[in-house]
């Protein structure tokens, strides 16, 4: 290996290449980090950040479309796009511009231009050679279409031509009944569209605990989101205004727009990981519990390899790498407790297991669930806003899942992230009575009649 | 003592006292509780919940006035205060009917009218006495004033009527610059009023970690609410229109109106309470570590007894007589560990102990702290929300205080009080990666910076 080799060369800049950079130039490591577009990948450019501004713009426009009911005198006028955008354009660069300044500042190797691996040790850019000691593969993923369904980019779209619309559409159909196909849903109908969501499966978020996916199919149909749930998409045709959506059991469904959000793909073609003997299984980068591939000293972290698609995820995983290059003792990330959040209106939010999980995993007889209506939740009433807490807990032992919908529940999964990874029994979080009146404090019921002692409970 | 005596009589309706009776009720004990308004007190009918409908009316009215920053085009016409008021007394109405269904489902005696102690064991209500094996005594607090100031609850008002307000002033000096002066304070600013704090102690919200005063001064400037701090109340005079104030150092205010928020006292006087022997100190009845009285079997609890006054202290209080008096083992509270929140725009949380009191406890070098900055923090930028989140640390042990400034911070607090309650040391908060992009990773981003792992901070 040359002498000049760094001690980590990560090809990516998203969330996992990022803070795998990071964390290892903290460590006193010399880090390159090979970024082909702008270092924040899709998370700040055309994932959660961007998406978070529309949906905040969403909830503006239901506040003043929705004044009335709280005695405010407010009309909506109608939704400005180039106004939306340039907002979510500026938080956007905001950040870019705070993490530009991060990454001078650790003193990390920047290279702009696209990376490919040469061999196991070497990621070439625009001809240039950069060796590392240890190689992080983070090149993230891209939006997936359908066999036979072609994405335009203009009346059937992916989520990165949906983040650049200048115009509200009158109608969409979503491809998808996912995380980015509930937000974009959200979003369109706040700012007046006419939605439809097409999902597969028999239920919209079918990766939630099946109550939280009842609770926001309620939910839309009560804000007229409509959906076909368990049903399979057939073809997409172009019609004079728009798109026709035929689904396998014959429905047809028109509008001027179709959104697919059927998932999204690891981005690993081309870039000479198998070549250098990295082994890949469907386009993930297969790797171990701590993020190792099958080549000693190269590593992959983020949506590139097959665990959950989240920027803290990335986070995580890039921590995780770096400390171990550094020598550190590291453990495996438990992908359990790793809190999911749905920024909708009403938000889903839940981390651990879910209720049907628990009662595979510790046999039906050993699970206690429990769960407290919003309603009963002052704040929640306040804000107007339905839907519950659900605690899945292990026999007598401690809470193991917790599930919630209702509006801003985002915000209070990370306490429930410290009960679930901590093991807290139920006691031991009923004795700590939560700020009155908030709606962490309906986190605070649900573990106080977990725990036998209701409050504000009907039994 | 009577045959036909209850387990516990309890006298006061409110928090402490209804908690008290729901408790104790599970525990299977017979309980009467005597209220001589509505079950809820001060909390659900002139406190708590109707403050925060009438901020809650106050944040749609913002959104409203600010869309075009998000690029959604609404116009704030005004505030209909009689259909706020309708709102806010529906909020109520349902939460009260909710708690009265939980009295009479726990089957608790529940007597309507004014009761008064006439001997350590027995509660006398119209003429018809209620002996108990124990009393609580939870008879809460009224709002205050200050020598030679007389509320007249049309231009010089108390937050009694200040709920009531049939319009919005046009003008208003608030006398006290505590939680109850600064949420009412940021109400009538987004209302529309002129609106300026008098305050006599150097800094508003001056019980909070001093940093957390000094960033919702900052942020009441840019809104445009005045202050006037270390400046105290001389007397206020009667104008043609309204009111005018004068400071003990010659300035004089004028308004419409004039809030009195100086503080919420005990209502104590004329309950017979020092008869029967129950020891009272300027009102407060006086309690030990277990809300146990001067007199044997009689207990104390809520605003009536001089720990901090927040609804949560009540629920907490209550369940702790009503466990001991049922035989179960309690621990006193830690009133450190009890969160705090006022509801403003921005809101300001904490909870354990500001930094002047760590250094003072631990000694000035064994305290460290970090603050973490919402400018750095994805979601708080989506909301343009300025703040910022300061940990204090013992030493190289556990984290003993959180404070917080921010548009939504205080259902984040709920996370930092199982943090400070639990002993949590940074390292254990920093391992568990926070969900992106929520606000609640400002509390995880500033324990990885506290464990020296900083993600997204400049050093």
């Amino acid at each position: 290996m040359a002498d000049n080799a760094y001690d980590v060369v990560i090809l990516g800049g998203g969330s996992g290449g990022y803070a795998a950079a990071f964390r290892a130039a903290e460590l006193g490591l010399s880090v390159v980090l090979v970024e082909k577009d702008k270092v924040g990948g899709t998370c700040l450019h055309r994932g959660c950040i961007p998406t978070k501004a529309l949906l905040h713009a969403a909830e503006v426009a239901d506040a003043a479309r929705e004044g009335e009911q709280f005695g405010v005198r407010t009309t909506l006028e109608g939704i400005d796009m180039p106004g939306v955008n340039k907002y979510k354009d500026g938080v956007v660069s905001r950040l870019y511009k705070g993490l530009q300044g991060l990454v001078k500042q650790r003193k990390i190797t920047y290279v702009e231009g696209y990376g490919r691996l040469v061999d196991s040790r070497t990621v070439e850019v625009d001809g240039q050679r950069y060796t590392g000691r240890n190689v992080v593969l983070a090149t993230g993923s891209v939006p997936k279409s359908l066999p036979g369904l072609t994405i335009d980019g203009n009346r059937i779209v992916s989520s990165d031509h949906a983040l650049q619309m200048e115009q509200v559409p009158r109608s969409a159909i979503i491809l998808g009944g996912g995380v980015i196909g509930v937000e974009f849903a959200s979003v369109w109908k706040s700012f007046g569209a006419d939605v439809t969501i097409v999902e597969a499966l028999p239920h919209l978020l079918p990766l939630e605990d099946e109550s939280s996916s009842k609770l926001i199919e309620r939910a839309y149909r009560r804000r007229g989101i409509k959906y076909e749930l368990g049903n399979r998409f057939s073809k997409a045709d172009y019609t004079e205004e728009g798109v026709r959506v035929t689904l396998e059991n014959g429905t047809t469904l028109e509008a001027d727009l179709l959104l697919v959000a059927v998932g999204r793909g690891p981005v690993s073609a081309g870039l000479g990981y198998e070549e250098a003997g990295v082994r890949v299984d469907r386009g993930y980068v297969v790797v171990d519990d701590h993020c190792r591939t099958s080549v000693e000293g190269v590593y992959a972290v983020g949506d590139l390899i097959p665990t959950l698609q989240l920027a803290h995820v990335g986070f995580g995983e890039g921590i995780l790498v770096a400390e171990q290059i550094a020598g550190l003792p590291v453990a495996p990330i438990d992908y359990d407790g790793v809190p999911r959040v749905t920024y909708s209106e009403p938000e889903v939010a839940s981390v651990g297991i879910t209720e049907a999980r628990a009662r595979e995993k510790f046999g039906t007889e050993n699970v206690k669930v429990l769960t407290y209506d919003l309603a009963g939740n002052g704040k929640s009433s306040i804000l107007k806003t339905q839907g519950a807490v659900k605690l899945v807990q292990q026999a007598d032992g401690p809470v193991v899942g917790v599930h919630m919908v209702g509006a801003r529940v985002g915000e209070l999964i990370a306490e429930a992230q410290l009960i679930t990874n901590w093991e807290a029994l139920p006691v031991e979080v009923a004795q700590l009575i939560h700020p009155h009146p908030t709606q962490s404090e309906a986190l605070g019921e649900a573990h106080l009649a977990l725990a036998g002692k209701p409050l504000h409970v009907h039994g």
